[in-house]
């Protein structure tokens, strides 16, 4: 019988669950709304009894790879994540381990996409690498010598907290100048509020408030030349160019591959990035590092990133 | 018959060669000046004879390590090095290979450092943990999963051209805010004659140039309370313990290790870096990160991390 694993990605919003082969095929799936568990073991519940719906087949589960906010992947815990319901230490390995007696492994979305990426993705041939995510905040996945760095007790490559400005803008954390105030979905945000209060231009921004403000329409307003649009997408690359050049000098990656919903706006933000990265990069280290967008389908990147988790 | 091996720690001005056995003992060591080597090979027929006259009794030498600037640990060249006269891709192992058949590894001088730190002093029960080096620059060797963070062609670890400040002070490679033109012994010289332009207080260094600036003379300074010496490692250690900090959130060490002279002015260098590390680390790294000082006798110190990499 041919085994498979079971990746899950556990999102603020959504849970999604998948059945994956060791190539990487989603053979079944399914999701349900994170915060409808009012307890943590309800959740635990609707994980069991999600995963045995989707194995009909009965196929033979070798182990399960789970990737979720603030996770401590070397003690199987969830740590006060700041968008879940359940507060305090949350032991997801311990009490999945009470149903399913298989190897359980745990990390952050951003180290699961990376796994993903190294498994079923563009890093396959690379044993130096960093995923950047660009989502709600950034997060980050970093492999070097062909392992993921976790750090000390697994909390390494938080990159989102990174100051790159003592002055700047503060992150959830308090952080001044953390990078994902500036890089992110939520970053690209708060700059088309920056450039509205810089600059005269006329901009169809000024009619929307910030929250109404959505990725997608920032997109289509640099698409119709709209200058404030235009101007947050340079504003937005060039820090995040500037900041993936400076950790080049840390573990030089062969590439960094951006992911998330902010790499999806495509040229708007690759093309500012990638030249204000060459063009800050150590002498030594130019034309050497790539900057790839990620080779997983987007639907189920995160739940292929958790199955190779699993599979490692 | 014992096994030993041989380190050698080429630096601008001095070459060290030593004869080290597996626990870190020195057992016989010499040194002669870099520059007297007009070519290259008159430099490997240098090093040559220097091993033959400190192993008269024949010792078994398994393997020998090298540590250098601008050293290519994976082609085993040294290139273009700065502070060298010798220009080009050195072949170092190569040539030296025409003489010893052994296994011969080169790594720079502060991945030496780490690796030192690793078999010979404080990181000996470490996984995850940086060695930071506070010479005329500064340099940096990174260990994440018990190895060595080398990069993808060798050349990861280089944290003294980390650029803090968009508009901060040029390095030698001319990258704007690099670490290195502040936390060096180099930068503490220039911190200096940026206090005394910026402050009016009385100073012994107002009636010293540049040129003549020492490490031991600031030490000397503050102990005496001068005021501008005693400002300047107020602004090193903020500068130092804020960017430790920020590398924290990279690979996320269970130790921070500082070495190199200016790490030897001791209290003054390191109550404002350890104060103002714990200050700006993220929540979740507060009290879990330990600044150590070396656990190597300076006088060896080189060596003996060069040992370390022919052991490994």
């Amino acid at each position: 019988m041919n085994k498979v694993v079971v990746g899950i990605d556990i999102g603020g919003t959504i849970t999604k669950i998948g059945l994956i082969d060791k190539k990487g095929k989603c053979i079944s799936k399914i999701s349900f709304r994170t915060k409808e568990n009012n307890e943590f073991d309800d959740f635990i519940e609707n994980i069991k009894n999600s995963i045995k719906k989707l194995n009909k087949k009965k196929l033979d589960i070798s182990s399960i790879g789970i990737g979720a906010p603030n996770a401590n992947s070397l003690e199987g815990t969830i740590e006060t994540p700041a968008n879940l319901k359940w507060k305090g230490k949350l032991e997801i390995i311990k009490k999945l381990n009470n149903f399913f007696n298989i190897p359980i492994k745990l990390s952050n979305d951003a180290n699961c996409a990376a796994m993903g990426e190294m498994l079923y993705g563009n890093a396959k041939s690379f044993s130096d690498f960093i995923v950047i995510t660009l989502g709600t905040g950034l997060g980050s996945g970093i492999v070097s010598n062909g392992k993921l760095v976790q750090g000390f007790d697994g909390f390494a490559g938080e990159l989102g907290h990174f100051s790159i400005n003592n002055d700047g803008r503060l992150t959830g954390l308090g952080i001044k100048g953390g990078l994902e105030s500036y890089a992110s979905a939520t970053g690209l945000k708060r700059t088309i509020m920056y450039m509205l209060a810089k600059y005269t231009d006329n901009s169809i921004f000024r009619d929307v408030p910030f929250n109404n403000l959505h990725g997608e329409d920032i997109t289509k307003a640099a698409e119709n030349n709209d200058p404030i649009a235009i101007k947050s997408y340079e504003y937005t690359g060039k820090i995040l160019g500037k900041s993936l050049a400076n950790f080049v000098s840390f573990s030089q990656p062969e590439a960094i591959i951006l992911t998330g919903g902010l790499a999806n706006s495509g040229k708007w933000i690759l093309k500012p990035t990638i030249y204000h990265f060459e063009k800050n990069l150590l002498p030594f280290y130019k034309n050497k590092v790539k900057i790839l967008e990620s080779g997983l389908e987007e639907k189920d990147a995160a739940v292929l990133g958790a199955a190779a988790l699993a599979w490692k």
